[in-house]
C-alpha cells in the first residue's frame, strides 16, 4: 500500500461526510455555523478520523456508523484548536496558513463556534441517522470513550497543564505528562473508538491502546521538532514559537537529532504492538512511520 | 405538597450527587477542578436537574441513571453561565453574589473549566457505575437529547442570536427565537430527558414537551421582570443589566405587568398539559406556578 495514496483518499471521505453532517451556513445561526465550518474545512490533516477508521479496518471493515465515530474526533480537535488560538489562551493569529477563528469572527463567536463543535462532537455519536446499525451498548461505550479522551482526566486537562507549565522550569517527566494528556488523550480515543466500533476483543483492544499510547508521544515529539525545523510555508504558522514563548519542548532536553531518535524508538514499538494482527492493520503502521516522516 | 421543601429537598440531593462525582479540588490539574467546582457549587437553584427529576417522577419513581442524567444539565447550565459571563461576551463580574469565574481564576482557566464542564455532562450520562441498569437504546436517546438541546441548534445557537441582537431593533418575534433557543431548549431537554429516563410513553413524552416549551418560556418571562424589578440582594447581581446594555426584553414591548400577565398565561398553559397526569405529576405543576413567583 501507498500511504500517501491511503491517507488522501481518507480524507477526502472525512472531509465529505464532515461538509455534509455540519450545519449549511445559510442556515441560522448563519455566523456560528459560518464559524464552526471555517475552522471545521479548513484543511486538516484528518489524523484523528483517519486513525479512527484505520483501527477499525484492522478489525473489520466498514462497521456501521464509523464515520460519525470517526468525524466526532475532529470536531472535538477543531474546537480545542479554535479555543487555544484565543488571545486569552495562545493568541495566535494564523492556523493552517489562515487567520485563527477569532481574528475573523470575533472572541465571542469562536468561544461559541467550539462550544458548538464540542457539542455536535456527541450529537454524532448518538444521532439515530448517522448510528444506524450500531450495538446501543457499544454505542454508549464509544461515547465514554470520547467523553473521558476530550475532558478533564484527557485533553483539556493536558490544555490546563501545559498553560501552568508556561515559562517554568519543567522537568521531562512534567513535559511527558502534558502532552499524554494534551494530545496523547485524544489520539488513544481515536485508536479505541475505531477498534471498539468494528467490535474489537479485550487483547485487540489493548494492544491498539499500547500501539495510540507509542504513536501519540511520537506525534508530539514530532510536532516539537518540526516547530524548531519547519518553515512557515510547511508549517501554516510561524516556526519557532515554542521557543519564543519560553515552552519546554523534547528538543529542549534531547535536542533536534536526539528528539527524532526518541519519535522513531516510539513508532517502532508502536508497530512492534500490532504483531498480531495481520495486513489488515498495515494501515496502521504506515501511519505510524509517517508521523514522524511528515513535514507538516 | 409544600414547594419550597420539595425544591429545597432535591436541591440538596443534587448538590450532593454533583458534589461526588465532580473531581476533587486536589486532584490535578488541581486549579482547573477548582474553577470547576467554583461554579458548580455557587449555589445554583438546580431548576434543571429538578426538572428532569420532577419528570420522571411523574411517570415512575428513581429509575437507573437519574441523578446523573439529571444532574448532567447543571453541567451544561454551569459552563455556559461560565463562558457567557467572559468579557468577550456579557462581561459579567458578578454572579450568584460572587465574583465570576474568569474574575478568580483568569479568562483562560475559565474558558478551559467551561470546556472541561461541558464534555463531562456526556461523561456523567455515559458512564457505566452512574447509569447501570439503565437500558442502553435509552441512555443514546438522552444522550442524543441533552447534545440536541444543548448545541448549535439549541442553547449555543441561542446565544448567538442574542449577541448578534444586542444594541439592535428587534421585534417579539425575535426575542421570542432568542429566549426559545438560549433557554428554552436546555428546559425541554430536561424536562424530556427525565420523562425518556423513566420510560414515558410518546404520549406522555408529547404532553410534557408541551409543559416544558411553556414554562421555558414563562421562566424567560420571569427572568426578564426580575431583571428590572429585583435587587442586587435578591438577584446576586446588579439589576436593570438589560436596559443598560440596550437589550430589549418581554417588559420592553408589553410592560412589567404585562409581561408579568403573560408569564402567569403560560404557567397555566404548561398546567393544562399536563391533564392526563395524576398526583406523580404534582411537582410539575407546582414547578411551573413557583416559576413566576419566585425573587431570583
Amino acid at each position: 500500500m501507498n500511504i500517501k495514496d491511503y491517507l488522501e483518499h481518507k480524507q477526502v471521505e472525512v472531509d465529505r461526510f464532515l461538509d455534509q453532517v455540519t450545519p449549511a451556513a445559510t442556515l441560522p445561526p448563519t455566523t456560528l455555523h459560518e464559524s464552526m465550518r471555517y475552522s471545521l474545512m479548513a484543511g486538516g490533516k484528518r489524523i484523528r478520523p483517519i486513525l479512527a477508521i484505520a483501527a477499525a479496518e484492522a478489525v473489520e471493515t466498514n462497521p456501521p456508523g464509523l464515520m460519525a465515530v470517526a468525524c466526532s474526533l475532529e470536531f472535538i480537535h477543531t474546537y480545542s484548536l479554535i479555543h487555544d488560538d484565543l488571545p486569552s489562551m495562545d493568541n495566535d493569529d494564523f492556523r493552517r496558513g489562515k487567520p485563527t477563528n477569532h481574528k475573523v469572527y470575533g472572541d465571542a463567536m469562536a468561544i461559541l463556534a467550539g462550544d458548538a463543535l464540542l457539542t455536535m462532537a456527541f450529537d454524532l455519536c448518538s444521532r439515530p441517522d448517522l448510528m444506524k446499525g450500531c450495538d446501543p451498548t457499544r454505542q454508549v461505550r464509544l461515547i465514554q470513550e470520547l467523553a473521558y479522551g476530550s475532558g478533564h482526566a484527557g485533553m483539556v486537562g493536558g490544555q490546563v497543564f501545559d498553560i501552568q507549565a508556561e515559562n517554568r522550569d519543567i522537568d521531562l517527566a512534567a513535559l511527558q505528562n502534558i502532552h499524554k494528556h494534551k494530545t496523547g488523550m485524544l489520539i488513544r480515543a481515536a485508536v479505541r473508538m475505531g477498534a471498539i466500533a468494528a467490535g474489537a476483543t479485550d487483547r485487540q483492544l489493548n494492544d491498539m491502546t499500547g500501539y495510540a499510547e507509542d504513536i501519540g508521544l511520537a506525534f508530539q515529539v514530532a510536532d516539537d521538532v518540526l516547530n524548531v525545523t519547519g518553515t512557515r510555508e510547511e508549517l501554516g504558522k510561524n516556526p519557532n514559537t515554542d521557543a519564543e514563548r519560553g515552552k519546554k519542548t523534547y528538543p529542549t532536553f534531547y535536542g533536534v537529532d536526539g528528539a527524532k531518535k526518541f519519535a522513531d524508538e516510539c513508532v517502532a514499538r508502536a508497530i512492534g504492538r500490532l504483531s498480531s494482527f495481520g495486513q489488515s492493520a498495515d494501515p496502521l503502521r504506515e501511519i505510524a512511520r509517517y508521523i514522524t516522516s511528515r513535514k507538516n
